[in-house]
């Protein structure tokens, strides 16, 4: 939290994307338990137990929510389902102006209420021993997900509507703005000390696109979060996958971190944001498939691209594949506590102003 | 031919990556004709028809050779197959040292004289109109599919061998590097008059394993080709996909001109490279599913940030979509014909020394 806010720390902290997942066994042996993902999803309990196993097994300085960005569309009645080796679909896709206006905005309490027990329940669970990060994703990132009718390669469908239907693509992305506030703020309240935005595609648009619809969206999700006094003192971490050009516009948001992939060195990105958010990242999930003395070395260059000072919380550049050792995890964690001291010896540079 | 090497024209010149392909229904009938996609590229006369296909509809500037990437790492004896649905797969991956060592270096003439005599008749036939293109992939980009044994989502096989066995990885890609300069010279001797190394995967490595395994070899094939007078007349064209923050170091190589795709813009990209290279790009290939309306916008929004003076070779910043309407096509190269000739009228700023 203080790294969040980059207050002075003593060691740099560290948590992973996907931390809670499938490349842990006790993980899978739950998630056989529940039946299938959105089980797991759906059952409090057992989402704030695997929500927990990481830190049994790694001395990780946060937990973050088991759940999936794809309860929201699915709340607004898309009927997500999984097929197998075809990832998440959803059986009524929306492509036109009409399917938009007929959306609802889902209450968090009432439609997505299974998320906000499963928040109350990690926090308990949690008792205080690291913060417990809410998250969501961002609007256009559901929005692909929700006009594609699942995943996709090329975004032909999603990108041909904020080309042809323009305003109808910003009433879809307004009104997921408008549920991701009340979802965050439903998350804030059920107990997430720290959130995060996951902008999975922001990266595949053109920069003029992406700050139109993209991060409008994002800057009006801060903008509403930080109208209540909870909102305010929740520290927001923002991340663009593939937006390592736009990180001062992302830094101009509002938000108090943002989050850097493996393309952007974090030099590079701390100069570009000029001090005034902090950086999570930015190790290459790919890294965790090396032997153990890699990814020490590899952890080593990422602490000192970032350099001197806190407002650096160690993650990797993107989610964390379901094949990697639990124990090349180990080696991580361990790196950066090993190594991450002396660059908190020295006082941290104060914001420019 | 005069773009690529940033002299005068009237008009800026326009041609599309993949434009020979699915898109044209006549590029259908033929691959139907053929059997398969492999037979296509192995048949010469067949190969010619499609590569002219696309000049028959529009008005482009060049063609590109119709091949595919893969026929390398099919000639040295991995068992390029096609599953359905799936994409390319190779029955013989390369993973270790030893059977690194093992692979041949094929002779263009006798292992690869399918596509030399495809370049012969695709110059016979165009007799002149416009140069044609020769191509390859980067080492790196062969690499991954020869590592991995087909596509790959997260490249963990190749990028672990980085990592891992850094020294196996460097025999492989000298490899690949010695046998793309004899195959591009091979072109060259068979008739291609511009090369273009598509390095469609350098994009997801970090910055400095960037440098060392895609970017180094692409410039030694930049360096053997230079080393003989053929190869030295020959523009030579780099593309990296992702590659936008690493322009500059692109620009050094040696090459004439660099691909730049849809998420840099071009005015930077022009900036990043100190107009000491030609440009190609870069509109979105998914603007060509909206309406040509919006497609001449966004083609004057492209010319507009190129500016003026030569040296920019209109293009998308990916290959063309297989469901896209050919008379979407017309709109985005008349679009380029109406709209550069203004951007020609002033003198060609002088390249920087």
């Amino acid at each position: 939290m203080r790294a969040l806010r980059r207050q002075p720390v003593d060691r740099t902290p560290v948590w992973l994307m996907r931390q809670a997942g499938r490349y842990l066994p006790e993980y899978r042996q739950v998630r056989e338990q529940a039946g299938d993902f959105m089980a797991l999803c759906r059952n409090p309990e057992l989402a704030a137990t695997v929500t927990l196993q990481p830190l049994e097994r790694f001395d990780l300085d946060a937990a973050i929510l088991f759940s999936d960005i794809l309860t929201v569309p699915d709340a607004m009645g898309l009927g997500l389902y999984f097929e197998t080796g075809e990832g998440p679909r959803f059986r009524h896709p929306v492509r036109d102006a009409h399917a938009i206006d007929a959306l609802p905005i889902p209450d968090p309490h009432q439609d997505l209420g299974y998320v906000m027990d499963a928040v109350a329940a990690c926090r308990s669970a949690l008792a205080g021993r690291v913060p417990l990060i809410g998250f969501s994703g961002s609007p256009w990132t559901l929005a692909t997900y929700m006009v594609e009718g699942g995943s996709s390669k090329n975004f032909s469908v999603c990108k041909a509507m904020l080309y042809d239907q323009p305003q109808a693509a910003h009433r879809l992305l307004a009104k997921l703005a408008e549920t991701v506030i009340a979802y965050l703020q439903g998350q804030i309240e059920a107990g997430a000390q720290a959130l995060m935005i996951f902008d999975t595609w922001g990266g595949v648009l053109d920069p003029i696109r992406y700050r139109e619809f993209s991060l409008a969206y994002m800057e009006r999700i801060v903008s509403g979060l930080r109208a209540t006094e909870q909102g305010r003192e929740t520290p927001i971490t923002l991340f663009t996958k593939g937006g390592g050009d736009w990180l001062p516009w992302i830094a101009e948001t509002g938000c108090d971190a943002v989050g850097v992939d493996w393309t952007t060195p974090l030099d590079r990105a701390r100069a570009a944001v000029n001090d005034r958010v902090a950086l999570q990242g930015n190790l290459d999930p790919c890294v965790l498939h090396a032997q153990p003395a890699v990814i020490r070395t590899e952890v080593d260059r990422c602490l000192r691209e970032y350099g001197n000072g806190s407002g650096h919380i160690f993650n990797l550049g993107h989610g964390i594949h379901p094949d990697i050792p639990p124990d090349h995890v180990q080696a991580m964690v361990q790196a950066v506590h090993e190594l991450s001291p002396p660059y908190h010896d020295v006082p941290a540079r104060t914001a420019t102003p």
